[in-house]
């Protein structure tokens, strides 16, 4: 078996066996195949594709190049979300806590935020305290008290897929369904929760642009995770327009907190509820509606929120927010855009607030930057409300930028409008 | 710009600029471009292809990596010929001194074999004494004074070529086209003879392996060749059987030899006679059918043998052997192949005889193997002729093997016969 005769044969789109597979991924992780064997395998991948039986092969060999983590000391059945990112994404740490508060416990671990996407991990760190490094004695110890516990991603789960991901990254290979799905579900099988809810994000925020590809790349994890053992649903999410009104990294925190005490309705809440509610049925807690009625009562209640509070408490964070949100810090600088003429908002570009808000100082333009955890934006407005001349648009926030020029602009040209009367502006 | 936005292009199809290739080609020949982003961008190139404008670009910034010859000290017409290279393979010292002969200058540089198919340069060095690397001004000189030249790739042409092509073998990604074409003729125009006649070999003994990959090829490095303003004419000749009836360096020289002293007739002569008529044609000497007539008859007045003895005298060789084929060094070991039945001889697969001589020391397995110049295949018969029991089939020569069974099974597998009464067998 050789390198050269594996990659020829993907190119000719000869099927690979399980064996060829493993000899690849082994080979890459332990570096005796050298990179630019693997990139112009990646690249045969992305132009040829990979059948279903290739991608659950991949998938295990790049999970078994790891630590498998072994939840039995958890004494519920586990569920595990995960979603493929996007922009102002706050939705972990509702339905995590949801779904716990129901009964299920929730063992997370998260990643950070690279680009216009945010990641879990860095709006966890928004808040004093938290520590997302956790041994996993600590970290099992936690959900089973809580029912809850995120964590970031360990080194020592799947090193082959951190290895091809940036390598990947750097030789125009990401792009690809079968690849992005052998990267989030060798993970999500290192994790290895009993069940798990897979929320597929589709638009401009997203990785996937077409509900096709969304369709496509959620049917192939559910095949991936269903042939490794896994009760495994994928859901398409719309990520066109930002969910919540907030992006940035502890204003979000702010929002899931708000939404826990009952004060946030509209469309965060609806598709977190439809998302908890996913889990819960996966998990064998009910039908469908049986399940949502749950989640409901979960947030409702406040048992969500004492979830949440709780397990902050234990991770070391200050558990008090969940009680005082005058306790998230405020920006050291803000800026509000008011709305030039009366008009309506027709639709937001989430990747162009996303830009403008790592513009801000939210996020991370190349891997190990530092991120402003005040930065970020929030919209004053739902979309189709008639807004009128002069009130208020957005509000930029940052520490770190006080010229808000090139932001303004930015997240300004992220909205599509339409005056009163019926014209169309950009 | 930068390489993963050329990489994604070529992906997806969007044709790269001229700036763009020249942009990879340079930077990867610096060091600046990585290997994994070359062999990516190679991939795409083998399953997504380029058009014949990123062909030209790519063969251009190949060629100007390095030195391009200025061969304007040379005082007549210059025509190179370019053959896609096979298994014995020795029409260039037939073509090259028969066009000599009828008046136009043959400045080669030519390479080594590598696997089963041979090069000139290695059938040159069997020659005692025989000077591969000369300065240019004593090449030059040489062609002044006979016509004809060989020497070894100089490393100060295409050094682009070089890398990119080690990285090709390297990463599966050597079976494309126009990576192909870029190749052959990026080197072609660093030597920058005025005229060009490529020899695409086609079938089991050559690279390419059908008429139609073979034309493809042809008609792509004639528009590459005219676009650098060159005269340029590409033929295709099959290499599904052999070429002759010698395979192995020493043996090919000798069988060359003996054709231009006017002992052999058949398909070798046919071929060496048309494709020195192209040449002589494309070089303006007149119309094909009267170039044809002067080819043979350089042959048969023996002035293009003369052309070859005083070349191999300028370069170093002992010339004697142009007049005395004794003189020729016979193999240490020698084993003959008996006919087992009556039969015929209906295909003979090159490819197969070529790993059948390498198997005898007469190639190379690695870059930088020793050859046993001695060492080769001499068939007893022609295509065609019925074949009694028991009569010689094949001789095989080696100096460093001496145990044949191994050789002789896969050259006596290379045949595919028919009994007299009709039965093919294999």
């Amino acid at each position: 078996m050789n390198a050269v005769d594996i990659i020829n044969k993907t190119k000719k789109k000869v099927p690979l066996t399980d064996e060829e597979i493993k000899y690849l991924v082994n080979g890459y992780t332990s570096g005796e195949i050298p990179d630019h064997q693997m990139s112009a395998w990646l690249m045969a991948v992305c132009l040829n594709g990979l059948t279903e039986e290739e991608t659950v092969s991949l998938t295990l060999a790049m999970r078994d190049s790891g630590d498998i983590l072994d939840l039995s000391c958890i004494g519920k059945i586990t569920v595990d979300k995960h979603s493929t990112g996007g922009v102002g994404d706050k939705t972990s740490l509702i339905i995590g806590t949801a779904a716990a508060a129901c009964g299920v416990a929730v063992p997370k671990m998260s990643g950070r935020g690279l680009g216009h996407t945010g990641g879990t991990i860095d709006k966890l760190e928004s808040i004093d305290g938290f520590r997302v490094e956790l041994p996993f004695a600590e970290f099992a110890e936690i959900v089973n008290k809580t029912g809850f516990s995120i964590i970031s991603q360990s080194g020592k789960l799947c090193p082959a897929d951190k290895k091809i991901y940036s390598l990947r990254n750097a030789t125009g290979t990401v792009d690809s369904i079968p690849l992005i799905c052998a990267s989030i579900m060798s993970k999500k099988l290192a994790l290895n929760a009993d069940c798990l809810l897979l929320d597929v994000k589709c638009g401009s925020g997203a990785f996937m642009k077409t509900p096709e590809d969304a369709e496509k790349l959620g049917r192939l994890m559910e095949k991936v995770g269903r042939a490794a053992g896994k009760k495994v649903r994928a859901v398409v999410t719309d990520m066109d327009t930002p969910l919540g009104c907030c992006i940035g990294n502890s204003l979000e925190v702010r929002e899931a907190v708000e939404l826990l005490q009952g004060k946030v309705k509209g469309r965060l809440y609806e598709v977190c509820m439809e998302l908890t509610a996913n889990m819960l049925e996966l998990a064998g807690k009910g039908s469908l509606s049986e399940c949502r009625a749950m989640a409901e009562e979960a947030v409702s209640s406040g048992r969500a929120l004492a979830v949440l509070k709780e397990t902050i408490g234990l991770q070391g964070g200050d558990s008090r927010i969940c009680d005082d949100a005058g306790l998230f810090k405020t920006a050291k600088y803000s800026h509000v855009i008011y709305a030039p003429r009366d008009f309506e908002v027709v639709s937001v570009n989430a990747e162009e607030l996303g830009m403008a808000s790592l513009l801000l100082g939210a996020g991370r333009i190349n891997k190990g930057d530092e991120i402003d955890y005040s930065a970020g934006i929030v919209l004053e407005f739902e979309l189709g409300d008639k807004i009128s001349m002069d009130a208020p648009l957005m509000t930029l926030y940052s520490d770190s930028v006080s010229d808000f020029s090139e932001a303004a602009l930015r997240a300004y040209n992220a909205l599509t409008f339409k005056t009163l009367t019926g014209v169309a502006l950009t």
